[in-house]
């Protein structure tokens, strides 16, 4: 089933794995890499530059939130259009035949086959890596707090969306409404809670499969992808978050959680 | 971290992966199996043979309830003692110390490495497979339905116990409460909802961490070792379950449930 160079696909990289911060940071969108596996989906090159492929300037922003906090970083390595790793292999949308206005000729139609395939190739490999790396920090006594870092278009279906930082949860609001309210508090950015979209719209799968099953809290973080067009507008973002997650959690009083069950 | 014969642990193995019907089948604590890569904990055959170390009885009813219903099954292949697969690697009983009346002197005292190899070489494989299981049922339009099957002791702590039929749920009680129902009027045992235990004393980790996060409807069944004596009884329960878990569906209109989200 599997190809010759399936076994070297970049699924997923783990970073800064001996932070020792109270965090871990997991960015499913990082990537636009097509490997020759898949091919291009029959996307042009300005296509697969576009948001549909990925979260333009996420990845910098997870590293340098990764470094500020002492925190590992769980990335992936291949665009959203292969497999969408926020998503179940179930869902129209893990292998979108269309994003946004965009038509991805190479989803249209997949068979079951290829689904499972993508499935075995990106999605398991990916979760099993996040899996491995939130056990080894309940092993090692620690209830990691999961910080999913997204980005998300300016405009969509040609609306304009005005709001700058979204702050999403899975079924636990502690952790995100605290960090709501630090993030008023403490940037300049229009915040919202659940917005541009939320847990009923299907994008928190990562933090209910990860994160809900141990009790961990959790936040998802979206940021207006306008905000972070360049690296010194991405460490401007950094730096105003990282301080923002810290006194969210010392806000919930769990800063020094301890695991036991 | 894993010695020479690691890779040939029989963490799990997944029988009648060809099985086409609603249901798939987990066991757990099917196996009171020590592999030489941990050894035999300081217990004596006596007691690596009894209750604490795996569910008696509980691979032959998942064995045959997987063949009536056409179902894949998941089990387990080593003792619950060197890993209890239903716990997360953060509780203290899922490397028990101390089960039941039983010192497990190859427990005591852990380390942080002895409890991360474990929790890699047996929980993490365990779960890969049961999670690849199924996925391969969403891609193929399929929301299996979850049962998790396993066996209780007669005489807990010197008390006896009436129940003989445990129905617990994880946080949807949909299809536990179906099952009691059919189970109730089809079958001659004393049925009870979440006893002898329930989700509150963290009995559901697979639940969670596998049925939940996908909305699969779920049930774990408890019975009661006695009735579980040999393959005589065994194929009895078996052979009245069965239809059980059949009606339930039906009663819940989702025996033709296809997989979208």
């Amino acid at each position: 089933m599997a190809g010759a160079d399936d076994k070297t696909l970049p699924v997923v990289t783990t970073e800064n794995r001996e932070g020792s911060g109270p965090f871990l940071i997991v960015c499913e969108h990082a990537s636009n890499h097509f490997p020759p596996a898949f091919g291009t989906l029959g996307l042009d090159a300005e296509t697969r530059a576009a948001h549909i492929a990925w979260d333009p300037g996420a990845l910098g922003l997870a590293r340098r939130l990764a470094k500020a906090l002492d925190a590992p970083l769980v990335a992936a390595g291949i665009s959203r259009l292969i497999y969408d790793l926020n998503r179940p292999p179930h869902a129209d949308s893990a292998m979108a035949a269309k994003s946004e206005v965009f038509d991805v000729p190479g989803n249209a139609g997949l068979t079951r086959e290829a689904r499972q395939r993508r499935t075995e190739l990106v999605y398991l490999p990916f979760h099993a890596a996040l899996h491995a790396e939130i056990t080894r920090h309940l092993t090692m006594g620690r209830l990691p707090v999961i910080v999913t870092i997204h980005s998300f278009t300016p405009v969509y279906f040609g609306k304009k969306r005005e709001v700058e930082l979204g702050i999403i949860h899975d079924a636990d609001p502690t952790f995100a409404k605290a960090v709501l309210a630090e993030a008023q508090a403490l940037t300049g950015l229009v915040c919202r809670l659940n917005e541009p979209y939320s847990a009923a719209d299907g994008v928190t799968h990562t933090l209910r499969l990860q994160a809900t099953p141990y009790g961990l809290h959790h936040v998802m973080l979206e940021l207006r992808n306008d905000l972070l067009a360049d690296d010194l507008a991405i460490a401007s973002i950094a730096d105003g978050l990282a301080p923002v997650l810290t006194a969210a959690l010392a806000r919930i009083g769990a800063n020094d959680r301890k695991a036991s069950a």
